[in-house]
């Protein structure tokens, strides 16, 4: 049961700023004029599938159920790819079928997923551009969810929708093998391996650098100093205290890192 | 007739994050505090009244009416130039009279444009600095326009008001010029040639490439190739397939652009 | 006495677009679903208290009684700082302890600061994490006070909190020597001499260059002219008509900028 709030949030990769963002808060507000809108990110990196998985996956579990999400990271737009809305603990996401939203997942069993294929065109703009669905189709159809459209009436549910391969650490003996998956605006590295996978792993490191100090936070050691980490995100991240850990240690997304257990101890 | 919502949106050169655009907020909300606010861009070029004008052209009609526009790119602050309230289609944009709203037209020979000229210091901040009206006029006055203050106690009507002169597309022979007078974050570059004016020329070059392949949508063609087609924004596009026509082309803003017939079809 | 209204600002170093500020809004709207969120800005410098209190000193004046204010600029989240929530001039503040909001002033004697430690755990995320205390603590808290709970439940009232050494202008003779306190989008020196300070001074000098011309409003004078004026928040400020005086002077934050009497008047 999805019960709407009049609270649309946007994450697009459109750039701050963007007449196409500024064309998408007009044709919701067009259809449903007590919206509230909610910028979440327009700086997803240019039609980066796997950075809008990681952003969505940091953020959506965060807000209330009736949300509703609107993602436009979309570089299959105009093609044969569908438009999908999501209903996930509560909340409603619209996107196109490409996989962005992978790693929202089922909360429990009594709650998982359901998932329509948007085709009812009454919800639609009148005139459909080629290029822009966004603005088209999600934003009017995000005003009809609000306005309390059932989801049920925007199309009809699938039961397939295109999974992104998220790369997954592997663990060799005692050592376990991830990779940086985010940089932020700090230069703090935030790695795809969660605390459960990591355990007791505190010797970690990247490329051939000596071993970070294992740190609860940040200002738990000396300026400079590289520190590893459970992050807000509950995964292993490296950071260098008051300083850029990405500009110290000239690493980027992708790069591999590894927790291992101290040989010593 | 109008009839506002109270909701106003912020189209500024302030840059994102600037404490200029929080005091606009701030001073709005003193006035009305159950206001909506909705960022537009605050990334328009510095002082770019030409980019204003097409940035307001892409994003305004898509909102509802009553919505209230309040636009800052005012490089002749404290100057004699005027502030104006334009309604245009049931909506209201608060903006300087330097013609950065240029390209919104009469909706139809019904709608006219109505512009009245403020000078009603009610509305205003109680002391008005000499650099900054965004904050001291144009954000108060929104405030109580949205409150309900009519349009017609905001100052008097009047009828002349500064145009820019728009970069016109010219036709020479089977050939139309146009220029670019967009680029967006991906690189796709925005021209002044509407669908219209293009009519059946399917030959579009910039500067002496090859012509661009036409296609109706980015994913009609391989990564890589330089395609044209029609773009959101009802006027011809160049962009490269899953890559920067920007940078590839290095191309930019008032590059000219033709479309002709092919003479072999 | 503070009387909420459901606004809450943010402000804070995380970058535009970051999924901190994603989930902060999640976090805040989950406490109160029709909250409106504010961005002020995310471009604070990473971990710059000083520019945070000259962000906030120049921003909050301007909001109405009742807005309740996030800040994050946190470079000892996790260390035993505290958290404070701050009543000023009826508006709310929540903030680490650190002098970030240092420049926000009692405005009368009649309405001195209230300040309170925020421990109340009831108001907080089930699970407070070590690294993101605006998300954790700050957010759910700001929601809370959103829905009526009284700041003096948040914790104890303090008397003493950490406050930044902001530079002092010192006088020499006839002659006022200040700072470049921040630098804006147009490339402006925003100085930290204040109208009351500078007095009948219009000598302005900024290294070895020929004194500014003293002008009421940047349009005062021609294209490319170094100009000096009261700026909009009652300082001093530097300007390069139609240009960026941070590019010409090649001066940061920091720099000295001198203002005496004209020796010929």
């Amino acid at each position: 049961m999805f019960r709407p709030l009049p609270l649309v949030t946007l994450t697009t990769d459109f750039g701050d700023g963007s007449s196409y963002v500024a064309a998408m808060k007009g044709a919701m507000l067009a259809v449903h004029p007590s919206l509230r809108v909610i910028d979440l990110s327009h700086r997803i990196p240019p039609q980066d599938l796997l950075a809008t998985a990681y952003f969505l996956s940091d953020a959506l579990p965060h807000f209330p159920m009736g949300t509703i999400h609107i993602v436009v990271v979309d570089p299959g737009v105009g093609s044969e790819r569908d438009l999908l809305c999501v209903l996930w603990n509560g909340q409603a996401i619209l996107a196109p079928d490409n996989g962005c939203w992978t790693g929202i997942e089922p909360v429990t069993s009594d709650s998982p997923l359901t998932v329509y294929r948007l085709t009812a065109r009454q919800f639609w703009a009148a005139n459909v551009s080629d290029t822009f669905h966004g603005r088209d189709i999600l934003a009017p159809v995000a005003g009809h969810l609000a306005l309390g459209v059932s989801p049920g009436e925007l199309g009809a549910r699938v039961g397939q929708w295109v999974r992104l391969p998220l790369p997954a650490p592997r663990t060799f003996g005692r050592t376990v093998h991830g990779e940086i998956v985010h940089v932020d605006a700090f230069g703090n590295l935030i790695t795809n391996i969660t605390a459960a996978m990591l355990g007791d792993r505190r010797v970690v490191r990247v490329g051939n650098r000596p071993s970070a100090r294992w740190v609860r936070t940040y200002s738990d050691a000396e300026p400079g100093t590289l520190v590893a980490l459970i992050g807000s995100s509950g995964r292993l991240e490296l950071a260098v205290v008051c300083g850029s850990a990405a500009e110290v240690l000239r690493v980027r997304v992708g790069t591999v890192v590894t927790a291992g257990i101290d040989c010593k101890s």
